[in-house]
């Protein structure tokens, strides 16, 4: 019998890495037969900092499903940001923190999903709930997934549930957290070995409403002025983009981490979704206080569209 | 503020009603402020003798809500089963056990689904995991949901975890589950005090996929040949109700909750969907040993189309 396969969102960050591998070392628990984690493209420096830290081997690559494949998705559930051949599928559970959009099963299903900061604190729930001790690695693994999504507990996403896991997490994982935390996300800031075409992929998100198809991408820095000083470059890139996939708006946000603010590149037809809220200048939008994709830039699209 | 309500789908059974009070019971003791159960529909006789027997409140009747209203869905999840008005509604949370369709939100929310027999079954876990003692009444009602849903345990929709929650819930309600059980589904099974317009309503599920609207409805009996002797007279109601709503197929499933087989009066331009599978003579399909119209039959319909 073909094994169960876990895995993230396409350009998968740290919580769709890590909690694929958590995801499955769970459900290999509870079922008693292997279940495999995933992941639907490259690892980015954040992830790998966890991965070497915690010595967690990378999961297995894959690019599409057979028909049929048992399939678990942790940290999203549309299928636009899905593997390919999702459709037909037969998807046995969710664990997840996003709103549920572009979803649809024929059967029943397992689905848990919590308006809180990231996969990893849903899971850690699973884990308490089934009686399953978490190992120490995991337990890394799940801390540096928390740690990722919400900026170490500073961005408006992270809630109580967040805090208290990363507690728990930390005392199992014994590290420092801040010390951890902030080595960990200045990993993922070093953008000078990404060319403009693999930065505004590295964590861009597919979405669509209404036929109105649109891109959010978001990188994470320490200068938003290194980034802009590639910003013709990276401007070029996006246009290719929104010509080969027919899309309406790329929404390209800098986040500053230290700092806790963004600025975005705009390009598209509809940049006045984005202009009705932030005055764009040379197609950049400043977005001070801006942290966080899904609580702060997604509602604002959705509502403008 | 608005209070936040609490429902199951339209044309509810025991499983929407219950589950409806049993998640604002332990919501408004979660959160600390009253949340209210509502139902979209009139109450049946296996639910009111339910609601009798523990001697609780029938919720309050619905027939839209408001921009922005927070609710809670039990027991479905599809707008085209729920409120009027639910897409512009603000959805705090879902507890349900079917398929996910005809769903999406624009922000994240609370979702936890299982495929067991019976919302009030995850509820059972909701209530422990949240460390809230389940009051005897509130036992008896969930209790009732879930002997409804899976015809005493018999369902082929029965779990294991179904069983354990009826086992520890009986405890609570103080009951003997068989002659209650048993006393509860008869009451059901009255339909006599019925028009045929009532009858093809009592449970009735629309249904859509990719353009092809139909409605599979289920009634439960001691006698199928007793419903039999209005088979004209439903045709005829049905026949209204295809050319009101534009439907493909119209299945009408009569349940022998004693025998545990089904009799179904198919009508519609798609009627080859059900006789595919099974003869249908007369308008009427035999279908040994088919109690439950969400593994048995939906399944069946969504294959055929």
């Amino acid at each position: 019998m073909e094994k169960t396969l876990v895995f993230g969102h396409k350009n998968p960050d740290t919580d769709s890495i890590c909690s694929s591998i958590a995801m499955a070392n769970l459900q290999t628990k509870l079922l008693g037969e292997e279940v495999v984690p995933c992941r639907l493209g490259e690892i980015n420096e954040e992830t790998k900092y966890a991965l070497n830290y915690f010595d967690v081997e990378a999961p297995k690559l894959i690019e599409k499903v057979e028909e049929a494949q048992k399939v678990i998705l942790v940290d999203h559930n549309e299928f636009t940001q899905s593997v390919d051949g999702i459709e037909n599928a037969k998807i046995l559970a969710v664990v997840d923190h996003h709103r549920i959009n572009n979803f649809q099963t024929s059967e029943p299903l397992f689905y848990y999903a919590q308006p809180v900061g990231c996969t990893s604190t849903v899971l850690f729930e699973l884990f308490n709930t089934n009686n399953i001790k978490i190992e120490q690695n995991i337990a890394g693994l799940m801390l540096s997934a928390i740690i990722s999504d919400t900026l170490l507990l500073k961005s408006p996403t992270t809630t109580d549930k967040d805090k208290k896991a990363v507690e728990e997490l930390a005392k199992i994982a014994n590290i420092d957290l801040s010390t951890y935390g902030l080595d960990m996300l200045k990993a993922g800031t070093n953008l000078d070995k990404y060319t403009e075409q693999e930065l505004i992929n590295l964590d861009a998100k597919s979405m669509e409403k209404d036929n109105f198809k649109y891109i959010i991408a978001q990188v994470n820095t320490v200068s938003i002025p290194d980034v802009l000083k590639r910003k013709e470059k990276i401007e070029e890139e996006i246009k290719k983009v929104i010509k080969e996939k027919g899309l309406c708006l790329f929404v390209f946000v800098i986040t500053d981490i230290v700092n806790s603010n963004s600025k975005a590149i705009v390009l598209g037809e509809r940049t006045d979704v984005i202009s009705k809220t932030y005055e764009i200048k040379d197609n950049l939008a400043e977005m001070p206080g801006v942290v966080s994709r899904k609580k702060q830039v997604l509602p604002l699209v959705e509502k403008n569209i």
